[in-house]
């Protein structure tokens, strides 16, 4: 794409920049009548209305002026690119732990092209230990490049090759693994490395930033230092996502890797703990556990790598007027699992019944979770849940949605055996499930 | 099915069912070495693991007991049913407000089959008169069945039933409606219901129950009593849901149709506004806002009746691995649209890319919200937004996944124009959606 193609502006907004001779990444000033903003001009996608300039604040949001005719713009600096140069790398204290820092791309390993004002993976994993120096304080850094991919596009494959990269660390002797990761799926790699990483003798924690580094707001630092001091020193050997406890700076909590999901598009503390607590709290580098039910930390523990996922598994939210042939569908393309996200306690409408038989009697998998996130399934309450499991439905208890997804790759990734999977699908593995207390409780 | 198939025992639950000569809906005792439980033998499905009893107790929980060598089951009871003798009608007060309650079903208007355990749609709306007398003091109470289903089983269809059944009743002068109706895809029917209905003169509250009338924790009462309160005399004219506002009994909130969500598989406060305040507590009989944006009840409003839905809209969540063929799939099935419920600030893999394309270039409307629930999706902060945008893909802000499809069903009721369907889709119609702001909040 050229230039003036990316830039992607039509309308009256191309007419106002061609009128000031700027081109993206060059500095511009846009008066209105009572208000003035300066920054960079960054490019417009297709779906522009033609009526908005884009520029990119000093502050580093982004703003949007609409473009009448009291408006001026004038360009008042040529876009130019940073250079960075990394300062020199500290010496290794040979007492500290060793902790392996595997990037695979995202916001974390991120920075912004000040030319387009687009964020990019490119950051490699030296870089990050450059820019974040206090790491040097902590442990002795083994920074691993394994992909540049913002996390929308991390699919079975990579959770294998990521899975594979870390069993290499901790059979070098690693005391702890930090990856970093995209947040968008950064809940469904975690819970897929919490299933193919078995036995572990150190902890593993996934992080990522919800906010790039060049931004004031970032945290992209303070997630990584929490995530290498608990990597280097938590007395845990789970599988765990690091992320802002709150929207302030002053702590760092530890996920789950199986109970974990990015609850808000943008805030620092998106990641929450479903259906339990968090596992331990970072502060002012000191580890808190918040529970005693954990896997201790145990350099004797041989780890057991299970890295095989299957993608014939599939996840489908029911909805009101859903067509049930869409069942149908994936039982025909040769689907060996399917999660329903199903109503309250566990429910799909009737109209899916005849589908599910069939994909039942078919062979596949068939587990049900719950669209509302939080509480657990029971499908003993009401007949249409009787009825959905005389069909071969599994209700998954407190099994979080995209952890049961997930799970369930896993599952057919392991064995072949219909009964064998199924029987695994409702055991808890990884700390995803709760077995059911005997009494249903109230008020969980 | 006779009794005995549908009794779903089999293994060595059976034999000792058959050895204490019990049959479903007996009183039995189960003692075990430690432990008697007493109760009500309910079926178990098929699914059961033919190693555990189920028995309800006398406080209304079931029980699974599991069968061993010490485990003695003893008959103490003959089944009963039960009979319902409702108290005479209250004489109306022809000085209260005219509220009418239209029955959907749900557990909210639902009783046990005290035989076998079950909860099953039953109550008449008189019936939940009668069984609340307190409703006499609030309103002069119109009551009308419209259906007895679980609300899994509501579709569009029955949107179109619901809006139709309200309409009439507005017509006919009443001063507020209440639904009746299944807390599983309340959300989702009121979301319909605040597009179908347009310019309300007086409120629609939709009103559920999370644990049936038979339970000592029973939220019916309490929501119904809060709904009618708020149908009689709040000061707002919009379709709300209302709920517990914690799991204490001391207050109702009243959620905007278009915000709420069911985010609790059991809680009585399971429902939550999202990107939102509730509108309004009911408390003491008395309504406090919350909040000074509301339209305001105005018998002289003319109510606009738009209640065609379209079932050619679906939703989709995306998960790492997804098959985009599914996309495919529904564009040849003649589906005229789509909401990709994408992660993070609204993203999906660029395996789909090709697919949205020819999804888009075929007329399909495709918007875009995020799984995270919480939060705004921003499509210019990260390329593959942008991507996404050029390939059709419309950012839906900050609307809810399941009042995302609503609203596209409900669109597609309403115009065949793809441009217009767009339009509408960007644009608040029932406060589901708020404009973005020009800057991007730090911590929205």
């Amino acid at each position: 794409m050229s230039e003036k193609e990316s830039s992607g502006y039509r309308g009256e907004a191309r007419e106002a920049i061609r009128k000031a001779e700027a081109e993206t990444g060059d500095m511009i000033r846009i008066t209105e009548e009572n208000e003035a903003y300066e920054g960079i001009l960054i490019p417009r996608s297709e779906y522009g209305d033609g009526k908005h300039v884009v520029v990119k604040l000093k502050s580093g949001y982004n703003i949007g002026v609409r473009i009448t005719a009291g408006t001026r713009i004038e360009k008042i600096g040529k876009g130019t690119k940073p250079s960075f140069a990394p300062p020199p790398l500290p010496q290794p204290n040979e007492q500290l732990p060793k902790v392996a820092i595997l990037s695979t791309g995202g916001t974390i390993s991120s920075r912004v092209d000040y030319r387009t004002g687009a964020v990019r993976p490119a950051l490699t994993a030296s870089d990050l230990y450059s820019v974040v120096p206090e790491l040097a304080n902590i442990a002795r850094i083994d920074a691993q490049i394994l992909s540049s991919l913002f996390s929308e596009n991390i699919a079975p494959a990579q959770w294998t090759e990521i899975a594979e990269a870390i069993a290499q660390k901790v059979r070098e002797g690693v005391d702890g693994v930090v990856v970093a990761h995209g947040t968008d799926t950064m809940g469904y790699t975690a819970a897929a490395l919490s299933f193919a990483l078995q036995n572990l003798p150190v902890p593993v924690i996934v992080v990522g930033a919800q906010r790039s580094a060049d931004r004031p707001s970032s945290d992209a630092a303070t997630n990584l230092v929490g995530a290498a001091t608990a990597a280097a020193k938590a007395p845990l050997a789970h599988v765990c996502v690091a992320m802002h406890e709150s929207v302030s700076d002053g702590s760092i909590v530890l996920h789950l890797g199986t109970r974990v999901r990015k609850c808000h598009t943008s805030r620092r503390d998106a990641f929450k703990s479903v259906n339990a607590q968090p596992m331990a709290r970072v502060q002012d580098k000191n580890i808190v556990m918040l529970t005693d039910e954990y896997a201790k930390r145990n350099p004797s523990n041989k780890l057991a790598l299970k890295s095989r996922f299957s993608e014939k598994a599939t996840l489908i939210k029911f909805y009101p007027g859903i067509d049930p042939a869409v069942i149908d569908w994936y039982v025909d393309r040769g689907y060996r699992g399917l999660i329903l996200e199903g109503t309250g306690l566990g429910h799909v409408g009737s109209r899916c019944f005849e589908s599910l038989k069939k994909a039942s009697s078919r062979g596949l998998v068939v587990g049900m979770v719950s669209q509302c996130i939080w509480g657990r399934v029971n499908m003993n309450v009401y007949d249409s849940g009787r009825d959905l499991q005389a069909l071969g439905v599994i209700p998954l208890d407190d099994l979080l949605s995209e952890t049961a997804l997930v799970k369930l790759m896993w599952i057919l990734g392991q064995t072949k055996d219909v009964e064998d999977a199924k029987r695994l699908l409702k055991t808890s593995i990884a700390g995803e499930l709760s077995p059911r207390t005997p009494v249903e409780k109230g008020d969980l």
